[in-house]
């Protein structure tokens, strides 16, 4: 593009970046932890509406996205689960259209003390930005509305419709933004600026959450050798999952994109909850386990191969069908996604990186869920996941490096001017 | 004692068989869970005063035991803890005074599918009566009552103070029998019918409770193998508990009473609790640990034992101090007991059981903590630990033995006419 246009827009992003800074932490500071994200979307609204957009908001209704096969079973109900959609217009539209899209869910904050500040308590050290969802992914949030911004700013407007979409429950479900896919958003690319290091996720893996529950006969402790002690029984079931994900990762190298990644499949088990009594040997735990799956592999296809594998674990322990575990569906069921290779989105995002990197775009791939697989695989849209660096996310002393979300937004900004093409302002 | 006496007093019994047990039914269905004892405590208070007794109700009250070696930390509050204690006095007083002591707790009971039919609704099958507490001891405390009222039924009254303790949180701390203790109320001997299958406890483990709580830097899931993991640090410290207990059970031919108890010494893990989020490596574990001490090691001895080991433990594994567990007390510090050998209470017992049962009163050692402790270790009054037959006490389907409940009142009853001697009614 023109060097002289794409330097004013960048010269903008520069020249409201301390205001961005300052609407980062303000995001960061709302504790929209899962069911409390609430708030957080009506500030977004008034951000979409201060800037002419057209709004919708609407609550998440399960009835509507129950029967697609991405959906993720809630275990949580969806009363104060809001999306929200600013659209901008152009009179006439030439250029192609985006949708750029944020999540506001963040996920806990573990126990505060093991933070060095309170973790909705914001602060720059270093050149990093602190807070819990400041990586992941508030920074790209504002990156997202900032961007659009500058364009503006430099005297000009995206001419053809640009969508931004802030949307819940991408940490446990994916539903916010297959709630947002089938109330018939869609456009010529998404772009999702998630904390991915400078770089495009090229595939990702799909995710599962599920719970395994083991129940039997406890006793009073004085005859403990007689009863069944449920963590003993969960710690036979942990151990017959790591097995599993052992055979998982071993096909990596029939995964085009995962060869290279160490231990592309991990379980992990974040939760366990069990027994009544400290003086009772515990009848009953129940662990929450997280699974990824390969792209390309169907979620209820993996998930049948865990409940069989699991099922037949207990039977050959135990000899019989006496003791077997309960396992259920809690929250993700999707697939993974791969972004297919040298579309136009990725080539001009390659080029705008380069120019404001000065070096070429890395592209990778992740073994986290993304909500990238709710366009790729069921919209049929290019998906850029591509965002900036961070480190700590999901763990404490979160923190989104400065600099880095500076130049994020500007090459975001120098995409929408070429992707959506530029009409000048009147 | 006068044979035609003890009969009256045994057909008593039997006579008023069908009311006793429909009260124990009753008693049974009081929920009386943990912190939830109150409508029975208030039930028993009106069973004493309609049996003309001096009744005194009292809310235990922390700070006036907490400062006594016996005292368990208290992890709810006490709002609605309350002992009932009914006093009968004779007009003058000839033979030995004598409490009868029950507890109103029970324990969990587990997720009620596991029962037969719901814990607190109760049913006699095959000569059992089912029911959540109805070993432990819900039949013994109706026991205590109908012993009681067959020596006035058949004619008599005691010859000496017979006081009826209702105590709270025996299944927790014991901080219900202390706080009576405190409260005054001794005597010459103490009866208490747990559950002890027709038999005399010898002798009992002391029990403390704590929690072990494990903490780390979590990680998101895609760096999980770089990451703290709560639950795996949460096996190594179990593994570490339990060594010590197999390093105790090894004492046991130390105990007098304990040589021929095969596993003595128990921790059991009842509870455990961890994690925040499926997809975050856990960062916290936290277990409730109830380890047994013998009787003659105080329970601060044992604690620092514990402590000790679980960190000297963790510096081995790590190579420094890093990453050390936190313990906690919480609940039960109590010191086992021992019943001295052929006490003037004990043979009198053994004479009356042998003239019920038509067969010698057994005695033996028990790895369960017992409120005889209380009176036995700080009271200095003989202990009588002796109750009915049952089944899965802390378990699913508790049930007691009709015809040994039946048995252990007369037992009881003419217990109390020879230990208190007796004086006609007017």
């Amino acid at each position: 593009m023109n060097p002289e246009i794409a330097s004013k827009i960048a010269d903008a992003v520069d020249a409201a970046f301390d205001r961005q800074l300052e609407f980062t932490h303000e995001l960061i500071q709302y504790p929209s932890l899962r069911g409390r994200e609430l708030a957080i979307q009506d500030r977004l609204l008034q951000e979409m509406s201060d800037r002419g957009l057209a709004t919708d908001r609407w609550r998440i209704d399960a009835e509507d996205i129950e029967d697609h096969p991405g959906f993720g079973p809630m275990t949580v109900p969806y009363d104060e689960d809001f999306n929200v959609v600013g659209t901008y217009t152009p009179p006439e539209t030439r250029g192609r259209s985006l949708i750029l899209q944020g999540h506001v869910d963040v996920v806990p904050t573990g126990p505060e003390e093991n933070w060095t500040r309170p973790p909705f308590e914001t602060y720059v050290q270093d050149g990093w930005l602190y807070g819990r969802g400041a990586g992941d992914m508030k920074a790209g949030l504002a990156a997202n509305f900032f961007a659009f911004d500058a364009i503006r700013a430099a005297g000009y407007a995206p001419a053809a419709p640009v969508c931004f979409q802030s949307v819940v429950e991408e940490e446990s479900t994916g539903n916010g933004a297959l709630s947002a896919l089938l109330r018939g958003y869609t456009a010529d690319a998404v772009l999702i600026p998630e904390p991915e290091e400078n770089a495009l996720v090229r595939a990702n893996v799909g995710v599962i959450w599920f719970t395994v529950r083991v129940e039997g006969k406890p006793t009073h402790v004085r005859e403990m050798a007689e009863g069944f002690n449920a963590f003993d029984a969960t710690n036979d079931v942990i151990a017959d999952l790591r097995r599993l994900e052992a055979e998982w990762n071993a096909r990596k190298d029939e995964q085009p994109d995962f060869d290279r990644v160490e231990h592309p499949i991990n379980f992990n088990v974040g939760l366990i909850k069990g027994g009544d009594w400290p003086s009772s040997v515990p009848a009953w735990c129940e662990i929450s386990v997280r699974a990824a799956i390969y792209p390309g592999v169907p979620a209820d296809q993996a998930w049948a191969e865990i409940q069989e594998f699991v099922r037949q674990a207990a039977i050959d322990r135990h000899g019989s069908e006496a003791r077997l575990p309960t396992l259920k569906r809690s929250g993700f069921f999707a697939e993974g996604y791969r972004l297919e290779e040298d579309g136009a989105a990725e080539s001009l995002l390659a080029e705008t990186h380069q120019q404001v990197f000065g070096a070429p775009l890395e592209t990778f791939t992740t073994p986290g869920y993304l909500d990238g697989r709710v366009y790729t695989n069921y919209g049929n849209m290019p998906t850029l996941t591509y965002g900036p660096r961070s480190l700590d996310i999901h763990a404490f002393d979160e923190r989104v490096h400065v600099e880095s979300v500076r130049n994020i937004t500007k090459t975001i900004a120098l995409f929408i001017a070429q992707w959506c093409e530029l009409d000048p302002l009147p």
